[in-house]
């Protein structure tokens, strides 16, 4: 695929997608490097407090969401694809062009070029978007058990450009973006999740 | 000068330059509001600490102090500027473009625009320049009791690239920027910086 023996994959999408349970779960039977952000690399986790609980304006939020894919880049994953591993990363550039791109209104092309700089280009090899419609998150939001943070104190419109936008990116990239129904049971997610690793990377799984 | 009624001074230069000791005094001496960067928010001192003491990668260096900017600009700068206030700021753009453009090496399109995003293009009416040649900060730096960042760690190398990228700043806008020769005594470049000031925005100092 890309230029590193193992291969690095992204699951995307809204909160409450399933996608970290996912994530993890693929990444264990693959034995693969499971990564998430913002926060992924030890140095971070305050950072990853900053960003989901304190209130920073949006332009803060948008460049500290890139420094953090900066030294998760540079401390986690490239070194991890540099040893010949594979990389299943919760998160990556397509969460800041969804989420401070189509969601707070800053420039595509400002938001792109913060992450190009911070990953000096690196790109996933595939990125799963698991996709659930505003009802499911909302629905799904309100039984969870996980604390809030500042971005489900949106509005419900800024949750639905998110999620609208998701599917704006996977459409424009249809080579490296797979679209994922999360609205269905757990077990046919991973099912699904499963047939497309194997057949797009030749994962078994 | 610029959009509102007070005036945006900064006041650049390499460490030892002694300009913070100026900008303070010139602050008080005129009823300015007197901040600093990085780190001039409450809320931002812990990056402070971050940006100058732990060891992140260059790029992602880069990206935390534009984004310790525009938390600085949105909760500090621009709120004292539409209060009618002049603000007088020990160290603004021109040290990410002089640091992390002309020491770091990376591009000064990629760190400028960071900064016009970080700042929604707000500049500084006026930017004093205290120069010191390297030799001059080298001996004060061994005399100084303040703690070591990891910018004084860096090769003498890094500082000359930095204090003549300042310089090479300086000249592109002559109408923005004023070099001022830092190794005079203190008394003297405090009589340079008033005639300055004096003369560009008429403030009675």
């Amino acid at each position: 695929m890309g230029r590193y023996e193992g291969s690095f994959v992204v699951f995307e999408g809204g909160d409450e997608s399933g996608k970290t349970t996912h994530a993890r779960w693929i990444a264990e039977q693959r034995g693969a490097v499971f990564t998430f952000e913002p926060g992924g690399t030890a140095e971070n986790e305050e950072y990853r407090k900053a960003l989901m609980h304190s209130e920073v304006s949006h332009r803060t939020e948008a460049l500290l969401f890139a420094a953090d894919r900066a030294e998760h880049v540079h401390k986690v994953i490239r070194p991890a694809l540099e040893g010949g591993r594979d990389v299943v990363c919760d998160r990556y550039i397509g969460s800041s062009l969804a989420y401070q791109s189509y969601g707070r209104g800053f420039e595509l092309a400002d938001i792109w070029k913060f992450s190009k700089f911070a990953t000096e280009g690196l790109l996933p090899d595939l990125v799963l978007l698991l996709h659930i419609p505003y009802e499911a998150y909302a629905a799904r939001r309100q039984q969870s058990l996980k604390g809030i943070t500042r971005f489900d104190r949106e509005a419900e419109d800024f949750h639905r450009r998110v999620l609208e936008g998701y599917l704006d990116l996977a459409s424009r990239d249809r080579e490296k973006w797979v679209i994922i129904d999360g609205t269905q049971t757990p077990e046919n997610v991973r099912l699904e999740v499963c047939e497309v690793l194997t057949k797009r990377l030749g994962w078994e799984l």
